[in-house]
């Protein structure tokens, strides 16, 4: 699926907000007249976007899977489409049988806005030193602790997670940041992301990012980027 | 300037309807206690974008070319900015001083919309044959009457203008029609792109556009495309 995260309060279903998970399931309704339980690749957060969102669920009635996302998308509101489905082992969950994912976060670079991606981006007006932000990046390459970029009132113990990727690139005034790893902490991609703005803005050195990834202090990072600029852009099984 | 159109009645101020211009006009009295005359590039119709909107008009106060786009954002909606300014001649009008202007149409050729281009571009489900397109895009280049490309209700009765490109290029599923021309025709633009994607859907044949542009008929020109998928793009002075 892909959505636009903007009026939804994440993919998780909750009491007094509207999910994403929510949204399918009412759609789910419509096309079978019962509600599948729905598991889902990950826990998205408020405003986050999906490009690639996979979930599982069996199917109440049988229906091919080309038919599938046309009988769904004609109940499903614009900003949330399903684009494919594919039959799978039963024993296939959509979070606990992914090997990785990969989010994207996308930075405008600029003193003004662009007017066509309200909630689609995060502008950052103090001018960004690309290569500073790559040097940074390269250190959270590796299988380590990320606990300094963790928020708070997660209940997670084991902060140990492998990235496999992180890349940083620019074409004209928009910053791409690439991860992609095997797990991520609470808010990791965000303050992973807010730490190298920092550096791009010279208030970080990158020589000193081995020492904050090693010190596992949450205040030692930098702020948290907006969720706006942030993508589910890849699940991988 | 650049501006998402969706929320707007185009660029002209008009009376129980919200334009670009107004809005433009009330944040300028905010910077300056005073509406200054602003003199538009084009009327864009409703839900029409612009990536290079240009105005003209007379400062009330001085302020410095850097220092305009900042005071102006300061006071303007999200999906309107101001990109840059520069001071001109006195004789300079944004309209009349223009030699050409450039106008892109956006298309999402597929089965499923793109829940992050709401509003910004025209999905067609029918597979478009795009080399046909560009076979029949080509007649449209040159000086001769469009009017079998103009809605009713124009009272201009001088119907020729001159086109110097007309292109369709398509990238994954996007297919972007570009043209540059001395003036347009009301509607003109929306005309030629509903055409094209009746003969990229194999109802009309790119022979028959010699024909169709010849009679100066609007009959046999294909529909009108929606406005959300056009952007002027390009001010040639």
């Amino acid at each position: 699926m892909a959505y636009k995260g903007t009026n939804y309060h994440g993919w998780q279903v909750q009491q007094n907000a509207l999910s994403v998970c929510e949204v399918l399931q009412n759609a789910m309704e419509k096309v079978w007249h019962t509600r599948p339980d729905v598991k889902g690749c990950s826990r998205t957060d408020t405003g986050v976007h999906a490009l690639a969102y996979c979930v599982s669920f069996i199917l109440p009635k049988p229906i091919s899977a080309y038919k599938l996302p046309l009988a769904l998308n004609a109940h499903l509101p614009e900003d949330i489409r399903v684009l494919s489905a594919k039959e799978v082992d039963e024993d296939f969950h959509a979070r606990y049988s992914s090997i990785s994912k990969q989010y994207i976060y996308k930075v405008r670079n600029s003193q003004v806005a662009n007017p066509f991606m309200q909630g689609l981006e995060w502008r950052v007006g103090c001018p960004l030193d690309v290569q500073a932000m790559q040097q940074a990046a390269a250190h959270y390459v590796g299988k380590k602790s990320f606990a300094s970029f963790m928020s708070g009132g997660s209940k997670i113990v084991d902060t140990v997670r492998e990235v496999f990727e992180f890349t940083v690139e620019k074409h004209e005034d928009n910053i791409t940041f690439t991860v992609t790893a095997d797990g991520y902490l609470y808010n990791m991609v965000r303050i992973m992301v807010g730490t190298l703005v920092e550096v791009g803005c010279h208030r970080i050195a990158p020589q000193q990012m081995p020492a904050i990834i090693a010190a596992e202090n949450r205040s030692l990072a930098g702020p948290r980027a907006p969720s706006e600029g942030l993508y589910l852009s890849k699940v991988n099984y």
